[in-house]
């Protein structure tokens, strides 16, 4: 077991400005899914560096830094030739390593012709790239979501997406870390009374950079989200267990069972609809950020009718997400500084995962 | 008889930087037109503040601040509950007096969870809120405008509308104050030659508040305006009497008649034709303003053709104003500190209200 | 032969940061082809002024600042009366020399009423305005380009554009003194392979401020734009020889013959097919320039199938260079202070031009 800290009301003051959380460095991102990455460039700008992705012949992920040493043309404006990049405006040619073999009129290369190559894995379906110092790339882990896996080997069967979002990264963490706003923002979709009604319990393992927030609902409506998709007619047993894993990260394990239904002694569930709903949350630049979701469920595997239910219902409730987090970047770039806000014991988890990421953006 | 001064060209410098005008506090200022008030909610910026306004089941007009204690969600993005607000993302609940009543998760209710409640008046079919300090409102003035109300008791027919401006609002102070205007932007529909060659006359209640302008044209051209809704088909005695109740409402009592005829020494005027144009000027931020406007007449009241046009033909006056003063603000904001302007005699109504608006600013 | 200096790799470290270029005054700059100025107001902005153009009765072009004395209102937003402007907001009325000549309401006019006029030029087809201190205007160069005037005189015939570009002006004056961009950006229409493999010859007359850079290709590709005009089947002989008069003309002599066809002794030419290409590079704001071009040939004159089809590529070329240069100009807005790039021996002819701008900035 992990040490952590349980987090509660106690500790934070009731109105206090509202802090300004930086983007945290040296750290894994997801820049794309696997499936994006091709032979045709993408470009992404990740915690404000341009990148631009592509895979080689073989198949193999690069990352490079999107601007040509000579002047700054995008290199995602360029053309490739074979797994070399040739800058569309004046021809500095790079490898996939970011050294530049070959300049217009000359036959020397600069020393310094070089543009920066991101360490970069391929793993549970993301393109992961490490933003910071490249030296600690090695250290730092890359959090696991193996249930992205295709489903013969994962036993989950996946439904995902991604929306820019005009917002800083923080309000989505703020956003996903409280979900008691299922109630009011995705009410009739994946929320009811009692989500917002039931006490959570909230914990950071500083150690870990995780931060969990649990709300076990043992009676409760069944949202249309589920009861559409499990079959379910009745009342639930409910439980949302939060693992944040800071900055990259965010999952909800979410179990759904008839009421009293409760896991056996031995682990197995099998009366429960487990769903593995992952957030990958890419600061973009300082005032937008990548929304990348996925809704895994172990049930129902072969339904393709709950599969479009699924990809078409969780769009509206991110679409929905996506409106109010570009209203609020909006109200807070118009507002004086230091303006308050005001936090309550729903927040214990957001509040923790804030600190979490001052901490990281400071060490 | 009030104190004024009379205010002329000799108080001006020919050539001075032009000055910024910053927006009046701890004034009552028009938000709304009560008519747009209703069970549903209307978000309006007044004075840099985000205001949302409703009515509740009663009928009593309701302004609070726009933006929730908890993550400042705007409450313009909520539900009503009977007439208390239901913040649309964790349900933050305020009664109309901006109390708040019911958070998410917990019963207790932090004591500092409140949002500013506006001072509301409704009176000459504006809704009016007071944006500054509130023990102040009780003390400051509102200025009337009594033709605006229903025509059986007010004995006058008004058309009205409203035009945001992306402009300060002291441009459109600058616009009104000055009608010399409407011989060059204006032509064809209120402006004549006579307007601009007419010397006016101007003074300042100090103690009021009041700008006074005057232009009496003894022998004018009829524009279009007032021949086609009044019938006057020879050459008319014109007068523009301002009164500018600073910083908000702006009144020009418009009279015209036959060349010659004057009002009875027992007060009494029939034959002249009244019309009083209202004009409510709201700062809406540092770069906007909201321009309500009323065309307000005693003559053919019952005459739907004079009200359609009077509305088209003033709407068009207003958008000449919008265009050219969306352009300025775009001149201001292109050019260096400190440009010049030079004011001559026509501007010594609006030097007078810009001296106006820097006290009142200052107090 | 004027003094120079040969530039060359030597004189430059190969990485620094990327300098800002200053807008150069106290020059003459093209404002507009002839042909835009007339009976009706042309508004550009040139150095970050506003100027208005037209033409009096006679034809003689006036240029004066695009503001008004009285609250700063764009005279292009006016009306000619006779060959005076008449302010669209007051009707302050000017007289072509900007002295105002009539006010509203008084007839007594302000003794500093007058606004702006620009010295103006008409010759080679450009409106030339001087910019900066108008004592200067007699002394400073205007550069020449004969073959800009009509062909029965000039022995050319030339097709002709405009386009404006969000960038500021030295991304411009980068991109033409390096013409090796043109076999990767303008590939298929006037780049070639040997454009960027031969190398240059650039010096820099810092007397009469001109920078000359020079690319002979001996036995070169025939590139679609001089295949399909001149007739030319194989391969070419083909020069470029590239005169920019800093800060606003910029010339490119265009000679393209049959392989190792070279010019008589006698100076004649017959075997050649000569292109003036010209380029007026005129600053609008500190992030934005008007890119004027024209193609002008001394073959197939009379050819319009060939005019139409000049005038279509080199269009589309010029569209390749605005697309990339807007790009760019993003590329800087949005990169830390002080950004690196590399320099190389293509950009000789660039770097000199950077260096004859920063001191005609600060003499």
């Amino acid at each position: 077991m992990t040490p952590h800290t349980v987090v509660g009301a106690s500790e934070w003051s009731p109105r206090v400005a509202a802090p300004s959380i930086p983007i945290v460095r040296d750290q894994w991102y997801v820049a794309a899914y696997g499936s994006e990455v091709t032979r045709a460039f993408l470009a992404r700008t990740i915690c404000n560096e341009p990148i631009v992705l592509y895979r080689t012949g073989n198949g193999a992920p690069v990352a490079l830094a999107d601007r040509c040493v000579h002047r700054r043309y995008p290199l995602s404006e360029s053309r490739l030739d074979g797994d070399k990049v040739v800058c569309g405006y004046h021809g500095f040619t790079y490898d996939t390593d970011g050294s530049c073999v070959s300049v217009p009129g000359q036959t020397r290369i600069p020393r310094t012709a070089r543009v920066t190559s991101y360490p970069v894995v391929e793993q549970d379906s993301f393109i992961w790239v490490f933003i910071g110092d490249p030296k600690l790339a090695g250290e730092r882990p890359i959090p696991r979501a193996p249930w992205l896996n295709p489903e013969p080997e994962s036993g989950f069967v996946t439904v995902a997406g991604m929306e820019p979002i005009r917002s800083r990264y923080s309000l989505l963490v703020d956003n996903l870390l409280d979900l008691s706003h299922e109630t009011y923002l995705h009410g009739g979709y994946i929320g009811t009374p009692e989500v917002a009604q039931t006490p959570i319990e909230a914990s950071a393992d500083e150690e870990a950079n995780i931060v969990r927030v649990s709300r076990r609902m043992a009676d409760a409506e069944c949202p249309p989200f589920y009861a559409d998709s499990t079959g379910i007619s009745g009342r639930i047993t409910r439980w949302q267990d939060i693992e944040y894993h800071a900055p990259c990260l965010y999952l909800l394990h979410s179990r759904v069972a008839p009421v009293g239904s409760l896991p056996h002694e031995d682990g197995t569930d099998p009366d429960a609809f487990h769903t593995e709903i992952t957030y990958a949350i890419t600061p973009e630049t300082d005032h937008s950020v990548l929304d990348f979701w996925m809704v895994s469920r172990d049930f129902a595997r072969e339904d393709a009718t709950v599969t479009e239910f699924m990809e078409k219902n969780n769009h509206t409730v991110v679409m929905q997400d996506v409106d109010a987090l570009n209203i609020l970047e909006g109200v807070i770039a118009d507002e004086p500084e230091g303006f308050q806000e005001l936090s309550i014991n729903i927040d214990a988890g957001g509040l923790a995962a804030r600190r979490m990421l001052q901490r990281l953006a400071t060490v």
